[in-house]
Formats: structure tokens, C-alpha cells, sequence
């Protein structure tokens, strides 16, 4: 697979899935910075998340990713960069970079979130994950868009850990990303 | 003043003077998306700077720094980036866009961070500032190393409120700016 000019690497999938996790490693192997559309979102507006969807509602959150998607498009290259997992709706998703889709179950996703040791925390902080029977909803409309998203799918339930996918995506990215 | 090819605006100053809420404003102003060189290495390392300097030392958390600056220099342009009170030590500062520092003597800035409402935190996140004489000494240190590397310089106790500092910053970039 060629890494495209642009270089950057775009990890989207449902919350919870590990997109963050994986991008951080990701950039660690590669020796790059890893950029988290949530994070620069929570910088820009000095709120958490969960704090900009309670006092703004998600219609001014989805306009802020837009936002951040236009910038990564014009101003940044050669970057690892996690999403929420709502980014796709942005309309110049393809524009920014490859797209890697961390593919699972939703029992997967919330097994992951309920055995992790910060589970608690990573639960609370993600608004739309509250209501699990709609999250499950939201889960299904999603993954179609995620599925015709991605440039590489990651079935991250195949995976004995973190590592091993890492491993498998240096596979797919081949010699054009050493020579980056 | 010129705004350089890149685009970038990069906020220094003593720990506390204000770089990030001067950046976040800017950022809204001019409608582009700001970083700050502190949130990518806590995203990136998945701790606060304060638990970095604890687990990791002094040393560990300034190459960190390096690296972020070397990626800006590289993949970042048309970005409004607010560092951490060390970051000058860098290598590469001035290549990575028009340096716009914010002065002011250090009762200013010990004023600012008592007088906020989250003032307990914002100390408390700062490792440097515990003790006191030593941040005294430190920020003499710097002091001048602020001067040399700075384009502008904005001696935030001269202004009434942030406005009027956008206002001031909005008139040095002049008509540079607004083509951006």
C-alpha cells in the first residue's frame, strides 16, 4: 500500500475501539507526532468533551471537527492522527490522509472499555456511549460508512495485542514508509 | 510585519504569562486551529506534564519537546502554537514560524495564576513553579533568551484584557494576515 504525498495516517472507527491507543504506538514505531482530533477539539474550546456536548449540544461539536478536518487537510502532513469516532460525517475525510479503520464488535468494544483499568473514566467521558442500547444503534449506521472509509481494515478482535497490529500495518505499509 | 511562508505563530513566554488562552483566542480570531506543544506530548505520552517530570525527568520531557518541534518545523504550517515556558531551548524555534512573545515580570504572572478561578490547578500542574526562589531564578534565566528569539513582543501588563492584545496583535500582522 503507498502512503499517500501527504503522508498522514487517519485511524477511525467506533469509540472505545482504540484508535488513540493504536496511534500513539503507531507514531512511536515510526518516530513521528501523533495528532487526536478529540484533543485538539478540547485545547481549542479549554472544555472536555463531554463538557462541549453538555453546554454547546453536538451540532457545534460536528462543526469544530469540520473545522480541525479542513486545517489537517491544508496545514499538516506526514502525521498519525486519531478521531472521534463521529469524524467521518466531515466531507473532506479521503483529503487528509489514509484512512485505517479499527474494525470490531460492539461486545468487543464495550468488553475492551469494561476490562480497562481506567474503565470508569473511559466510559464517563464519552457522551454518547451512556445510552447503550442507542450506541448500539449508532454502532450498525456507522459501520458502513467506516467499512467504504477505509484504505486498510483493521480487525482488531484477530489481534493477540497492540503489537501485533503494529506489526501488520508496517507489513501493509511496505517500504514506502521507511523511506518516508 | 510579515507573516512568514508557513503560516505559523508561535506563542513563548514564562510558564504562566498566558500563552495558551492568548493562542486559543487568536486561533478564534483569525479562524484556524491553534496547538499547544504541552497537550501533544501529554497526548502523545498518554500523562500529564507533571507526572512526566515525576516518572520520566527533566531530560526526557525536553526531547520530547525537540521532537514536537522538529515535526512542526517539517509539517505544520498555518497554525497558531502556544508552547511551554522551556520549549525556547529547541534547536530550531525560529523555523518553525514568527515568534511572538509575551513579557512580563514575574509578580505579574505569580498575580495572574493566583488571582484565576482554577488558580489551585494551574499552579499545581507547573512542576517548575513549586518552589518559588528557584522559578524566580529560572524565569531571570530565561528572560533574556525570550528577547533575543522574539519578532514581537507583547508586554501583556500594558493591556486592560486580552482583547485589546489581539486587537494590538491583529494590527502588527496587518494586511498579511487577512490574505492568509
Amino acid at each position: 500500500m503507498k502512503v499517500p504525498k501527504c503522508g498522514n495516517l487517519l485511524f477511525i472507527g467506533f469509540m472505545g475501539v482504540g484508535k488513540s491507543t493504536l496511534a500513539k504506538e503507531l507514531a512511536k514505531e515510526l518516530k513521528t507526532v501523533c495528532l487526536d482530533t478529540d484533543k485538539i477539539i478540547e485545547n481549542m474550546e479549554n472544555k472536555k468533551i463531554k463538557n462541549i456536548f453538555s453546554t454547546k449540544g453536538e451540532e457545534y461539536f460536528r462543526e469544530l471537527e469540520q473545522k480541525v478536518a479542513i486545517w489537517l487537510e491544508k496545514n499538516v502532513k506526514n502525521s498519525i492522527i486519531s478521531t472521534g469516532g463521529g469524524f467521518i460525517a466531515v466531507g473532506n475525510l479521503k483529503k487528509i490522509g489514509k484512512i485505517i479503520y479499527l474494525k470490531s464488535s460492539f461486545d468487543g468494544i464495550m468488553k475492551r472499555l469494561e476490562n480497562h483499568p481506567k474503565s470508569k473514566e473511559k466510559l464517563a467521558k464519552r457522551p454518547l456511549l451512556q445510552d447503550r442500547k442507542r450506541a448500539k444503534e449508532l454502532f450498525k449506521r456507522r459501520s458502513d460508512t467506516y467499512k467504504k472509509l477505509a484504505d486498510i481494515t483493521i480487525n482488531v478482535e484477530k489481534y493477540k495485542n497492540k503489537r501485533e497490529m503494529i506489526k501488520e500495518l508496517m507489513k501493509l505499509f511496505d517500504t514506502n514508509v521507511s523511506s518516508r
